[in-house]
């Protein structure tokens, strides 16, 4: 017997052996999604905060794209407000005012952003392959960012006296007493996570990098507003080129342009981090060209093509076309007119115009054309080079760039 | 051959799922640990946001727990400051800006609520048990609350146009322009999930229980603020006894109370979620009377012992002292006087040194004895009944909450 106890022993070793591999193998890779749990945050009354089985309603992606990203919002609304009072004990008045101010501040934007992350999606999914489900998601988190955007402003334009927004009064202006919409920015900001929970804790490692990817953005987004607010207290001299693309790289591209794609890559289940740095290399050179425009704008464009009177002059803003100006362009007489005059006078006064004289005598204009052409060119030429190989490997393939591209190049508001 | 063929057989099967079944038990409960991984925001520089190898300092709690706390703050300022530039490129300037603004706001206050983090955590592990980087562990958690405090105070005292705050000017009141104020709030808050992804990352479960934990308690307390806030609109038949409690619940309580003892509990692994609604139940009564306290405090200790001046009547803050009087006490000749001045009269007055008479001729002194002594009761009958034996069942010994209620029962300040 000795042999046929070895050969028995090799087979049930063996056998032990293949039964370990196959079983971590499963749960390595087929029940690694793993719901997440909230043992702390749960109570013990009806769970209105986390739906595994949320019924999505149905997202006309070919023939209504705009009119279907809209009624997510909606639902979203209808989800936070009602869960006020079940789970909050809100009274009624708290509850209706929010509702309120979710509706005055979420919606009314262009909602370019938003609607991003859904083509995104479908391009990194495949149109034949994206079912009703995932599109209400991407729709999800594409209002994830405009809610984002919502807070933000919110606290900007109380941070920048404005007075209208989206051709409405600006909401601090809008409600008495006015300080409640500090407490109103922070409160959507909640919202977010609430949502993010309520959608996507069927997969604890998909929220955990939903949350992750929308806490560092947030954070990036802080950090640009506090550079650009603290120009406020400098003095002209430090209004630089680089502490111009510093700014808007923080203050705006993050959120507004590389938010989007990551967090379709993130539902697409990308895990390469080589991936997410070639996505975000080209999306901050297309976030900056596209702040860079927005300052030429501000300064060129009518107010009927921009939809607001240009005020950067005014306010001191460090802006494109000032910090190329002040720094590398001016001559020493006009450099002390800029001195005299930046941040210092008023809208359609005399002193603006000749600002704006300025500008173009010192070929401003033409030189933002070759920024634009340039900027254009370098984000293509990354098609064909490492970080376009990267991607195409990850499965994120070029036309998610061109697609965001053409939203935005030389565009005229 | 055949039968010794089936025994092969049956050994080999039986190996097999004994082998399936031990990898499974390993791999659920003992490589469960898995750290959370963050593809879409590591970037492709220095990884300085995650750490799972920090180098704790030494944690004295048995000699000098308050000092040993204190270093923890120090250590998180410097972590957080260190990143900006590194990672976030921010300029020097804004930098050290941050540095002031964290020293100034999240150092100063009386440190209980995130000091009854570690004491929790000590009585939950164990004192013989609980290691070093445990401890540090529990501190960082205890600063988690102390910086969501401190931002909610920046955030508040813009909204209450407060001039002083623990004995120094209000941020908002220190800094030029007041209104990166807002900013700052936003910015520390972001900074509390950075902290909590840099410590806990180690275990993607922990991380995202942590985060949970955070975002819901910001929301309730949100929500707290908002009930607040609202006060100053409505007329003083709405400021309700019930009113009362749900915004004291809701502001205070949640994270002042519930937060410490409930970040030990995930720190110590605890999953069931009855235990959390039962440390829940207790906690939140403690906190609506250690609000209640406040309030009576405000009215009835010197401005030494408060180590301010009280302003409830003079800001017409839905009190404890007040919704009693005028909603269960006042006869109507007095309450008309309460229509007449409460609110209305500053700190000091005639008409408020009147208000506060009125309190003691109701009898609001003695109820408030009487309220204390209740609530005191009402806790400590909890260890016996259900609550008691769910948390026992679950390893959190009553011991928390003794500790807790002694901490807050009967100060006079």
């Amino acid at each position: 017997m000795p042999s046929n106890s070895n050969a028995s022993l090799l087979t049930a070793t063996a056998a032990f052996a293949g039964g370990s591999l196959l079983t971590a193998v499963y749960m390595k890779y087929f029940s690694s999604k793993q719901a997440a749990s909230f043992p702390a945050t749960n109570q013990d009354r009806t769970e209105t905060n986390t739906t595994s089985t949320v019924q999505y309603p149905h997202y006309d992606y070919d023939n209504d794209p705009k009119g279907s990203f809209m009624k997510i919002c909606d639902m979203l609304i209808q989800e936070v407000i009602e869960t006020l009072p079940e789970r909050y004990d809100l009274p009624k008045p708290e509850a209706e005012y929010l509702q309120r101010m979710l509706e005055y501040n979420v919606k009314g934007g262009k909602m370019n952003r938003g609607m991003m992350v859904v083509e995104s999606g479908v391009l990194l999914f495949g149109r034949d392959n994206v079912d009703n489900t995932t599109l209400c998601r991407l729709a999800i988190l594409g209002w994830a960012i405009e809610w984002l955007q919502a807070w933000l402003l919110v606290a900007d334009d109380i941070m920048d006296s404005s007075v209208t927004r989206r051709g409405q009064p600006c909401w601090y202006k809008k409600i008495s007493p006015w300080y409640i919409a500090i407490n109103d920015a922070f409160t959507t900001e909640a919202f977010v996570f609430q949502i993010l929970k309520r959608h996507f804790a069927y997969d604890a490692n998909v929220l955990v990098q939903l949350w992750d990817l929308m806490l560092e953005t947030t954070l990036q987004t802080e950090l640009g507003q506090l550079s650009d607010t603290l120009c406020d207290v400098l003095e002209l001299k430090d209004l630089t080129p680089s502490r111009w693309e510093l700014i808007v790289q923080y203050k705006t591209s993050y959120y507004s342009f590389y938010l989007s794609v990551a967090f379709a890559m993130v539902l697409r289940g990308i895990t390469k981090q080589d991936a997410y740095d070639a996505a975000r290399e080209i999306l901050i050179i297309m976030g900056v060209y596209f702040q860079a425009q927005d300052d030429y704008l501000d300064c060129y464009a009518t107010p009927e093509q921009l939809g607001k009177v240009g005020t950067d002059i005014q306010d001191k803003k460090c802006g494109w076309l000032f910090t190329k100006a002040y720094h590398e362009l001016c001559p020493p007489e006009q450099r002390n007119y800029l001195d005299k005059h930046y941040g210092k006078c008023k809208v359609g006064s005399t002193e603006e115009q000749k600002i704006k004289e300025l500008y173009t005598s010192l070929g401003l204009p033409q030189m933002y054309q070759e920024y634009e052409q340039a900027s254009y060119d370098k984000i293509m030429s990354l098609r064909d080079r490492q970080a376009g190989a990267t991607l195409a490997a990850a499965g994120v393939p070029w036309e998610v760039f061109e697609t965001f591209l053409r939203k935005v190049y030389k565009r005229s508001m």
